[in-house]
């Protein structure tokens, strides 16, 4: 089950930034950057993947289990609504 | 939106599991054990901690959102299942 | 190589507060609370073992490896602090 | 406090490594690849991730702080040699 080409964009800018996080760090590293420079690049770097996971997720309760916004059932729709707040809570 | 009475007792001895690992971890500190095993004592019950928030979620998905033994619907019950498992990918 | 006599009140202070949070889970689940707020609770335990872990593995440093604030060395305190910030920054 | 020349060219090749697995990850949202394939490259990515930044802050507690195999004062080789392992634990 894939991704709606409607999130595809929005999820390829994510992982184009990403990549453009890590060559920050590569250059850093060849650069003989202080580590604490490093570490600090690899922390965002480490932000950003937990940000990417919890977007995927997300993405896959609305599109494939519930979506909170249209689900017909009142009682799935809240339930998905408080699981996404529960993935974000614990993923960030 | 509680836990149905089957998971309460599962979840509550897990929970007591937990408060006894505390009180391993109170007991070290005040017989003032090594820093390297008061820290291992803390790393487990945040292992288990972790158990305890990825079972909380799992009944969370079966009883308020889709479960996937019992979704009429195969396409919801398999983005069910799916879930499942990247939650327990991520959180353990 | 235990931890030192000064930090050891603040350090059972603070499991203590930790043991009375599990027992909020615990009422928690024995008075069938909502799914959300049972694990809004578990998350600030969660956060409060990761406050735990930080402050043990500080004083580990501070005590049984370098002391930014006395080492007589200036490179090492200067390794020393930048690490607490590090650590600080992927625990927390 | 910059990395030494020794560790350099391990860590570059990890970055590459991850850069790869980013790529991969690309690759995979393009050609409308499957959620859950995705988060599991996506796991994958966070966990070199994980491994990468144990390594730095490993690499900067040995050089600029105390080398467990080469420090002079016994207490503090082994405060160093107990601290990497907790590292190791809590990060992995």
């Amino acid at each position: 089950m894939s991704h709606t080409i409607t999130q595809k964009p929005k999820l390829l800018a994510r992982i184009r930034r990403l990549k453009g996080q890590m060559d920050a760090v590569e250059r850093a590293l060849e650069a003989d950057a202080d580590c604490a420079d490093v570490l600090n690049l690899v922390a965002s770097v480490r932000g950003a993947i937990n940000g990417l996971t919890v977007e995927l997720i997300e993405d896959h309760i609305r599109h494939h289990v519930a979506d909170p916004d249209t689900d017909t059932d009142p009682h799935r729709a809240e339930g998905a609504a408080e699981l996404i707040d529960v993935i974000r809570t614990y993923l960030k």
